[in-house]
């Protein structure tokens, strides 16, 4: 039987991109980290940052206190350490992107193995790992947090323990997503229809930063009229972007680009426009884009 | 008949949010600066600023050399300025949004009138008219651009001639607002997510800012990828993207929220896949959005 040895302060189960960033830049704090990876020899990659390499995953769980787990999701990680015995006062922390319902059941699964449990998610590249930039939320035991957030901080300048409950971390990762993916959807389409217009990448590249300041400028009046429920705006209303938008798509299709994503709003706008919303800010595109009745 | 006065060195027509910005920010700067406005009273309204309103449109475009106009549309300028005469000499910067073929249209008219045109475009709020943030683009008569860009230079720090086809300016438009409109419904989207999730007004805009960054991080290699066509990647392809987003989408999905955004973004990139770009970088839906055969 694999004894409980405890040799390090750390253990990385994981060691992709991500996986790496994080036990190197433990380890370049002076912490004592070690790594396993499902294909060994991405952990022996890590010796030289001062990693040490344990190709058993039982004897990995058993490495250290604390558990960062840094896998491809949520299956990927309970497959490897399913089997895996000697959880008793372990803290794992679970950095793979998935489902708040899969938060949940890990969560369920890790407690009941004796261990506590940490939902994490991380909203920056590897190569942010570490960087005062970088965002890391976690949600699940306070007490792991109380114990451990001194190490995740070293992780990122922007760490948070964003709620008792497992699932608001992946909540969280959620609507990242439902923001970023499209919006850079978005942005390939505009530069596709640019770049075939003869807009110069120069050009392209001038406007962009500009561009993506005047959502920053716009999110605040967003988020506040989102929570709030108070649409009302005496800026650009549902009809005034409609109104704006409707040329803009022809002038792309004439062009002959698809433009999803430009369709997509303007979709979404007519929708509010049915609901009566045109005079609304366009923050109150959010309140058509719910199906079930809202309180 | 209106004599031929040029009591100004600009006069501008039409003084909404953005005209009076433009007006005030020149008169601020020492320049004598004229105002004609359809409701006489915005014009008037100007004149704590050091603008002259004035109310006749035959007289208004008689008063300087250098004609800034700054209507809703296209429409409504040359609904406004038709009749009017006396433009030998004189030009004509247009600010309205519109169409590269508006812009094509009224420079034909402008100068067939024997004026000169600019067409320009602001990538800015009204009250960033003036500051070294402010985009502003011109396309049109180089000649002109030479005579006034001086002038021009005070209403942004970022003010550019970017071509002498009057169609550019308005080209560049097109593709602000595509990335523009649909960014900012993505976020609306995934803020009325969060909201209705729980999460609060305090972590959605802590993490706003930093998606927002990673939008700009991506977006040079976007732009790289678009113009010059080369979409492999070592970093995140459609298939990863895909992969990571079907989860997402269901349990927006799953909670009652229609992700009108994020399902066109998972439509594009099915589109995509079944191309065979899956294992491109994201910037090749660019590709797969164009419907007609691509040089």
């Amino acid at each position: 039987m694999t004894r409980n040895v405890r040799t390090h302060a750390v253990v990385v189960l994981g060691c992709g991109l991500m996986g790496a960033a994080v036990a190197r830049t433990l380890a370049r704090t002076g912490t004592s980290v070690a790594a396993w990876n499902r294909t060994h020899s991405k952990a022996v990659a890590l010796a030289d940052d001062g990693v040490t390499a344990i190709a058993d995953i039982h004897e990995a769980v058993r490495a250290a206190p604390l558990i960062i787990a840094v896998t491809a999701d949520y299956e990927a990680l309970w497959s490897n350490i399913a089997g895996a015995t000697g959880w008793q006062g372990a803290t794992l922390v679970n950095l793979a992107t998935g489902t708040p319902d899969e938060a949940d059941r890990m969560h369920a699964r890790i407690t009941a193995m004796g261990a506590r449990y940490l939902d994490g998610m991380a909203a920056c590249y590897p190569e942010g790992i570490g960087s005062p930039e970088a965002f890391l939320s976690y949600a699940g035991s306070p007490e792991a947090w109380a114990e451990y957030s001194g190490v995740l901080r070293r992780l990122g300048g922007q760490t948070h323990h964003v709620a008792a409950d497992p699932r608001v971390s992946m909540l969280m990762s959620v609507w990242y997503s439902a923001f970023y993916v499209p919006a850079l959807a978005a942005y390939v389409e505009a530069v596709g229809f640019a770049a075939d217009q003869g807009i110069s990448r120069e050009d392209i590249d001038t406007l962009t930063p500009l561009l993506i300041d005047l959502v920053g400028h716009a999110a605040p009046e967003i988020s506040a009229a989102v929570t709030t429920g108070e649409h009302a705006t005496d800026q650009a209303t549902i009809d005034t972007f409609y109104d704006g938008s409707v040329p803009v798509l022809n002038v792309m299709h004439d062009a002959g680009h698809h433009a999803r994503m430009y369709s997509a709003a303007l979709a979404s706008m007519s929708a509010a426009r049915e609901l009566g919303l045109g005079d609304q800010g366009y923050s109150a595109l959010a309140t058509c884009g719910i199906s079930r009745p809202v309180d």
